[in-house]
């Protein structure tokens, strides 16, 4: 505790006061809703973290005025049930049913590729998750404005939207898309500490910055990469067994007018890299781990001087000593993840409402 | 060699009979499409195995008269582009391309949870695969009959259909839903080998049969335990960390009337086994492998006398022993499986212009 006051140390920053600004938000609009939003938060297994997780939901709801009714099922109702007994039917029940707004599942469940299977499941318009691969599919290209109807379509936009990016106000007709809650709790927590500069115009905040995020799963890693690199970051993508780079700006070595660099692709590409895991260190501005094992540790003397570390990870990814080296260091965003959460479910609540005014 | 024709061994049968009766079907019904459909492969890694089996559809498709295009990409055209570089990209294009009936991408490229992303962008009216959620769910949920119409929407059917199954024909303005390629080659496989007992009702002909599925991917192992539960068969699901029974028959031990056992659900119910695979194998008259592990092996000696095995991954699964217990042993089903996916092609160019005319 003492060594977190010793002078010369970086800062530590708890997500509290990130979340508190969140937190008012959503208080406001709910303020303005017709109808106080419902959540339905599916547990499934006999994990302690997800009924855990599960608690702390009701409470931040409780808190806010948010109606949120927990289902349990299978082995989070007895052992005599298996693990993930009935959850598909519970999705399909809340997905039928019309007072509820919003749906959360406790993962993990099966494994990846089974959660997967059900995260698509949940219908798009009640995914406060925003797991559902049509919210990936706008991520990824970059497409931040949709039509409230787009989401009742199977098949992605074609073609994919390009409009130029000159406010984050949606145009007429159109309303944000949703992004997944946990690389959204990040890059709203790095906007916070000024790794994006509201100087620069909008979509391009976070230019100049080169970034590194551990990781590359699908729930977190990637989403979270493509984020950042079209808002303008040159990010290393760090995964077991490669190292990517996503950057929305051209190579380098292929421009040979100066102001090159500053023109851009419309969403980001990814390249392969050959730099090592030390070398993009040395390199980055800010460091994102989100590594699930209580033994990997981003070597505090590989990270250069004075930048923003952020752990995702339940366990700490960081050496204790981290803020030998870092400017700021963020340990957990949990607190914001689950307010972005509530904010899709107003989103979503609107939306649906939308689509259903639309299609009359 | 000379041990195969050893008298008192088990039968030795290779996937070409199986996959000429096929061949025959889809040669009549291309004889009677107004225009020969085309499939776009797309390749976009260095894989071997994968390029190998890009120039077999190629082969399959010029000998039947499909027009089918390979496109490369990334890796998959030089070394200096990454692996699966501009395989989204690829896959989009195809998507757009009115004159492209059907997608087949050559996985793995990215690893299953990129891959999973990947396989839901290709859209349900070109994916002849069957590999998008849209057509998981129906299986899983034992819909077997739905309206072209149905794939345009991202939302699951509400509620699911549990219509009576007494015929393989589709009801009126129905068309059969797309399953996926392997599974449906297995099954079809089962069916040659009569496994399944055409005395019996449609949907209920694996009554009786007892199957062993080892891998519980969501690829091959589930929606092949899935089919084969749905069409009546008691299902061990194992895999590497638990083993599962899925049936559509009540729990013996929970009926007190005799011809309880004759009813059944909708559809498959899932729940843990404490049995071993020793004890599943010691009761199975079908064991189906699918481990993609070179040094795997199914114990022969653990065998049920008598069974009929079949090997999936491209590895095998089997002793040299298998057929010392095996009655029938069936190696590999390659060669049915691309059939699947040209009857796939052949229905998904219908559908499409089923729910065209449909919806102007």
């Amino acid at each position: 505790m003492s060594a977190a006051v010793v002078e010369g140390k970086g800062l530590l920053l708890k997500a509290d006061p990130i979340a508190t600004a969140f937190r008012d938000e959503v208080k406001s609009s709910l303020a303005e809703c017709k109808r106080a939003p419902k959540l339905v938060g599916i547990l499934a297994t006999s994990s302690a973290p997800s009924r855990h997780y599960a608690e702390f939901t009701k409470k931040q709801c409780a808190e806010l005025g948010v109606e949120f009714v927990l289902k349990t099922t299978g082995a989070a109702v007895s052992s005599d049930f298996g693990e993930g007994e009935g959850v598909e039917e519970a999705i399909i029940e809340a997905n039928l049913d019309e007072s509820v707004d919003g749906i959360m599942v406790y993962f993990p469940i099966f494994g990846a590729q089974q959660d997967h299977y059900l995260q698509q499941i949940v219908s798009p318009f009640k995914d406060v998750e925003g797991l559902h691969v049509k919210f990936h599919y706008n991520l990824y290209h970059n497409i931040r404005f949709i039509k409230p109807t787009s989401l009742l379509s199977s098949v992605p936009p074609s073609p994919p939207l390009t409009t130029a990016l000159d406010s984050d106000q949606p145009p007429a007709g159109t309303v944000k898309s949703i992004i997944p809650c946990t690389p959204l709790a990040i890059v709203k927590s790095l906007e916070y500490v000024r790794v994006y500069n509201t100087i620069l115009p909008y979509g391009d905040r976070a230019y100049g910055k080169i970034i590194t995020v551990i990781n590359r799963s699908e729930v977190v890693g990637r989403p979270l990469a493509a984020l950042l690199s079209n808002d303008g970051a040159r990010v290393f993508s760090v995964d077991i067994d490669s190292i990517q780079e996503y950057t929305k700006r051209p190579r380098v070595e292929s421009t040979t007018e100066p102001e090159a660099t500053r023109r851009y692709h419309a969403r980001h590409v990814v390249r392969p890299s050959t730099l090592t895991l030390q070398e993009c260190l040395a390199l980055s501005d800010v460091v994102v781990s989100a590594v699930p094992s209580a033994t990997y540790k981003v070597k505090t003397e590989w990270l250069k001087d004075g930048c923003v570390c952020l752990n995702v990870a339940a366990d700490k990814n960081f050496e204790k000593d981290v803020r030998d080296k870092a400017s700021l260091y963020i340990p957990a965003v949990g607190k914001v993840t689950i307010l972005m959460l509530l904010r899709n479910l107003l989103r979503l609540q609107q939306y649906t409402e939308g689509s259903m005014a639309s299609s009359q």
